[in-house]
């Protein structure tokens, strides 16, 4: 019999339990014994819960009683978060988590705690809720050198972007019904400016190359400057706007990574990931590209995750040896200014003849669009392939002669 | 040291062997103890190979070699396949295999004997090549109760109704296209008239739903009926004609399960998929719809997926609780008359206004589509969802009046 502790009884928390006592008996038959939850903590009262006897306001209590081999840490944040899944792992017990923001900060750390107690760290619903791809990635695609990941990672700033594109509504209009719905929190900062999809490409990037990321190193961009403007463009394109998380192998030994809206062409899968959908593209050098899709959060997507990783915690009871990775001093990352990537640029002109030759003379030949309210005084296209630097030195030549008005990166997945 | 016996140099075979030493090293990390391929079993002859020493023709000298634990099988078909995999495995050796026929054909014995010799049968590579598909399903969505599984899981026909569809190129010409490519065999039957994808849904329902489906009792129809007429409605419908294998849970502990053209709508993730990419559809009633979207054939794919099954199977020496499913007598399958869906249907008549009249009395209220080159006598409409039974009466009645020209059932993924 193995014996579960539960820490945070909010969303995440009451769906694992759910999801946990509904389907019990296959999941005793998938782990190849029986298993019981035995505390849910949560500082709050439940009076009326099936569960009541099971709550405990007291982390020590769960710490001290050698019977609970695996605790699941479904609170989120760094604080108390930290201390009970490292002070689990230091008594010898596995942990699962749901928690992006832990994993992205203190994955290497936790992880090499884990390795040396022998017990396993897991956190499979920490990067697209209910879509397998933690577990795909070290156990699936192993027989591949993965050479690029990217992502739309982010329900909220999906809903709103495809608000923007399907009914041509504006940003400020979609995050308030994102808000209604509750898609999107009070404060949407961690979502719209990109700090959620960061965390998450973080813990992608430290398992494919096998070196801990930090969120401060990675160039993040949110969604709050896409204009319905750009849109249009992008409607006579065949392309769709996507707030994507992106990491790629480079040369020497270094990666490149990022977290911004991108320009992603209508062939695309990733193009056709709508509402608060998630996929995650991974392209490895064996099997080519794999996209996996589904609900990147909600209550049960979550759970589902969460009890998955349960059950993997109780079958293999000793440390994975494919899930980790190394701590980093954060060399490896390649400064931003040398991505490379074409570009979508937009700006005002007073004189297009003139700021045409200037666009031909800086960015050489590129592509022009054109979108069904286009302004007179308003140019926008594609460049080809150039680093970040390049863009911007050029950028600011083009400026001389207009106003920048915009500007997305396209990528090609 | 674990050492290895691939039973064929093929394509796979030989894919196989190259992704093996190409990513040794990291395979080694993963597995946790040093790995070596020690035979390849070949009737042929291969004097040029860098492997030429491992070469054997006969399988008793790997059977019988002690050493060899990992018999990897990617000779395909039935005949000698099954006597190996089912010695092997009564040898105590774990079996890694990408043979869709034989796992669809002996699955539930072959699961069962590794289980008794506490041994690995894996078979990740025997559905969607390179897509991880099988350990997803019971290692990652192990908390879901899954509700229907569907895909396009046949490269070859994928590429021919892509071709139909995007170039309003006809079945042959397109079907001969695949052939000079190598996407199709020179007797494309297996893959035109859905047997492949049959031996797949097989493979994906005996493990979703715990009991055996043998290929001989799923209704299987192939895409040799589906002419240009029915992709130019589709393209005013908004839809794609794609080759499905589908598998639902039905009331009374049943299964619907199904090989056949469908119409699916182009929001599906399904619609958008072309060429000969494949991709799998789970529904689970935790975690909603996943869908898993790569390349379903080719050479590294598949053979990075049994790579993958041969770390698997060095790393847990002992058989898997959760890949297994049980033999079964095939009454829980829904006899396919049973089968529902709403239905896509065209006919020529000399007179529209009978019958339409008559459409009306017999399918109640239609939705009818128009499409470009829509000749004068031809009516196209969806119907509601009706059993496969209550659509074929119907079609009998409307036949006094008119001539169907085809027919599609329409799928809502």
């Amino acid at each position: 019999m193995a014996k579960i502790a539960v820490l945070g009884y909010g969303v995440v928390g009451s769906g694992t339990v759910e999801v946990f006592y509904k389907n019990r008996e296959s999941l005793e038959k998938k782990a190849g014994e029986s298993l019981d939850i035995k505390y849910i903590l949560d500082l709050r009262d439940f009076p009326d819960s099936p569960y009541k006897d099971k709550f405990t306001k007291d982390f020590n209590v769960i710490l001290n009683d050698p019977e609970v081999t695996v605790v699941c840490e479904v609170i989120g944040g760094i604080k108390p978060s930290y201390d009970f899944v490292k002070n689990s792992l230091q008594a010898g017990k596995s942990v699962v988590t749901s928690n992006k923001e832990l994993v992205a900060a203190k994955g290497a750390e936790l992880l090499s705690i884990a390795k040396e107690k022998n017990v396993n760290f897991f956190f499979e619903a920490s990067v697209g809720g209910g879509i397998p791809i933690i577990k795909p990635i070290h156990a699936c695609l192993e027989a591949n050198e993965i050479d690029e990941i990217a992502g739309i990672l982010n329900g909220t700033t999906n809903f709103i972007l495809t608000k923007m594109i399907r009914d041509g509504m504006g940003f400020e209009e979609a995050l308030k019904i994102a808000q209604e719905l509750g898609y999107a929190e009070r404060n949407p900062t961690a979502d719209v400016e990109g700090i959620d999809a960061c965390r998450k490409i973080c813990i992608l990037a430290s398992l494919s190359f096998g070196r801990h990321v930090y969120p401060e190193n990675v160039h993040t961009e949110g969604i709050t400057k896409v204009t319905l403007r750009d849109v249009e463009y992008m409607e006579s394109y065949g392309a769709k706007i996507k707030l994507i998380g992106c990491a790629r192998r480079e040369d020497n030994d270094e990666i490149s990574i990022g977290v911004f809206p991108a320009v992603i062409k209508d062939e695309s899968q990733l193009a056709g990931v709508n509402d608060v959908f998630n996929a995650i593209l991974v392209r490895g050098d064996a099997t080519g590209d794999v996209v996996f899709y589904g609900k990147g959060a909600g209550k049960l997507p979550t759970a589902s995750a969460v009890v998955s990783d349960i059950v993997s915690a109780v079958k293999h009871s000793d440390t994975s040896r494919s899930l980790t990775w190394a701590d980093s001093d954060q060399k490896f990352i390649r400064p931003f200014d040398l991505f490379t990537s074409a570009d979508y640029i937009r700006l005002a002109t007073e004189n297009i003849d003139v700021t045409k030759a200037v666009v031909k003379a800086v960015f050489g030949n590129v592509e022009y669009l054109s979108s069904k309210n286009q302004p007179a005084n308003e140019l926008a296209f594609i460049t080809d392939v150039m680093t970040e630097k390049d863009v911007l030195a050029a950028c600011e030549k083009v400026a001389d002669s207009a106003e920048i008005l915009g500007r997305i990166r396209v990528l090609d997945y």
